[in-house]
């Protein structure tokens, strides 16, 4: 009886590679798939049903893809994601992959091969050409260029609505304060744009500073800059892009003598500090993180069983929550 | 040709547990066992060996059980966790499973079926009876019954340090404050001792109060009570089992006009704050989170790998760090 060992050994493959050109898997190379197909016919090779019935089983799985679990934003995010794929049946693979897109790419492949049934995806990698349409991905901020979904909170108003609290605050001349602007960032970048358009409508100047995204220390001399800076003086008033910047520009700036809320108002991104146990409790945008997390799974689940992919963008929207730095 | 549906058919099951009970899989119910024998015996069916190729195929998943990926110490040792596992090609699967047994339950019984290659668990669950021994599994601070391999921080010292900088801050009417013992609790637990047993070496009182482990407002009555009771107005330090409570009690304290460290010196267990960008910013005793998560996974891989288990506990050094509560 021809048996798929028979096969793989003329065909100087290995048994998994022939039940992939059996199930007509798309990560066969051509040259391989003949090889394959040659064998098969030499012995006259009957598939067996149980190789067949194994590649259909359907994964559970679904991996989740974000730069770092330890930053409070991303854990938060992660936390709803798995609670909403568990209430699915599903089981959630976490992958920190801030600066090696290879491991992204490494999901993306294997999605093909039928071990992650899907993928979550909030990623800065320089990974486009890995992302191709009609694959189950749902993206969270970021605008893949094929038809992939993306869910996002309405970052946009996030920045406008930043602007009229300052100047509810009483600020006059406001700033905004983020990392460098890239079509990576796009989504994130829309604060921005809110923000300066807000100003520009109640005439108010917009001073725009722009920093290197940077760890830590390592950051300490672009805030030093802008905090020195002659046209700094008259800036009353911060929007910047992200709780934990905020945190660390509000530190930096009181190193030089500067106090927020009574020299300058901050109003950060995220709402990454669900009280005030800590201080300074930042007046901030706060992103609607479980409503992503469990919309993004649901859209993703769609996906997975087959519903028809479009670019969808889901914007979902943000609140002002005043804390102590307005 | 006899084949693997026909055998399933007969004996009226699925085919994958034809497929466990030929690779003699411990999960088929003798019942169901005999039954899918004699269906092979009746038709002759010789077993192929795809299906015997495929399930003996190694996972390479590691499922991380812990109580919630949204406290900043499991999100940083889950943060390690992968990072650790994925020097090895590991992936990580996450679970959050505070008080869900059934979720922990689950990927014991999928151990057996060769769906993850093993877990790392970080669990206060009730979960004692799924634990058996020469499973791939390492317990981060938990003491199972069996001979599971335990990684934990040097629990007992770390309290022993907690009471000897509280007094070198002064502190003459030491107190400990933290959740109700219980013996699953156990190395966590092992903090007080400490505590206790170095007061007592210096011969100073030791006010002990123990909480239930309470979300947010449902504790504030419980600290109310002990920040109003009389035997509390001679405290003049507190050891607080954990940072995230140390923060919430100082918060309440200052509601009552009790103000740290000024009035009441505070030492905590952890070490969240990786800097002082939030206030207070706590003194405390600091877990070394990357060694202990990267300890774990390499204890993982070599019992993954074969390597005989028995009941090794490593004890990690804490180190005290100084923040503005002392």
């Amino acid at each position: 009886m021809a048996s798929i060992k028979e096969v793989a050994d003329i065909a100087g493959v290995a048994v998994g590679t022939v039940s992939r050109v059996i199930n007509n898997h798309p990560s066969v190379k051509q040259e391989t798939r003949e090889k394959v197909l040659a064998a098969i016919k030499e012995i006259n090779y009957v598939p067996n049903e149980v190789a067949r019935n194994f590649k259909m089983q359907k994964s559970m799985m679904i991996a989740l893809l974000l730069p770092t679990i330890r930053h409070p934003f991303f854990s938060e995010l992660a936390y709803y994601i798995e609670d909403e794929l568990d209430r699915h049946d599903y089981k959630l693979i976490l992958c920190n992959s801030k600066g090696k897109p290879e491991k992204e790419i490494y999901y993306f492949d294997i999605l093909n091969q039928n071990k992650v049934a899907g993928i979550v995806a909030i990623t800065y990698n320089d990974i486009e050409h890995s992302v191709v349409k009609d694959i189950p991905l749902v993206s969270i901020d970021r605008h893949f260029k094929d038809e992939i979904s993306c869910v996002t909170s309405d970052n946009y108003n996030g920045g406008r609505i930043a602007l009229q609290e300052l100047h509810k605050a009483g600020v006059r001349h406001p700033a905004y304060l983020g990392y460098i602007a890239t079509s990576i960032r796009g989504e994130v970048d829309l604060r921005k744009v809110g923000f300066m358009d807000a100003a520009k409508e109640l005439g108010l100047p917009q001073a725009d500073y722009e920093i290197p995204d940077l760890d830590e220390d390592l950051l300490n001399p672009h805030l030093d800059q802008i905090l020195t800076a002659a046209q700094y003086k008259e800036v009353d008033g911060v929007f910047v892009n992200g709780d934990m910047l905020a945190a660390r520009y509000i530190k930096r700036a009181r190193e030089h003598g500067i106090h927020v809320p009574e020299d300058v108002k901050v109003v950060g991104y995220d709402g990454i500090q669900k009280d005030d146990l800590f201080y300074p409790f930042l007046s901030t945008i706060v992103q609607p993180v479980e409503e992503m997390a469990r919309t993004a799974v649901r859209l993703l689940i769609q996906k997975v069983d087959g519903v028809e992919l479009h670019k969808d963008l889901y914007r979902l929207p943000v609140t002002f929550r005043k804390g102590g730095t307005t």
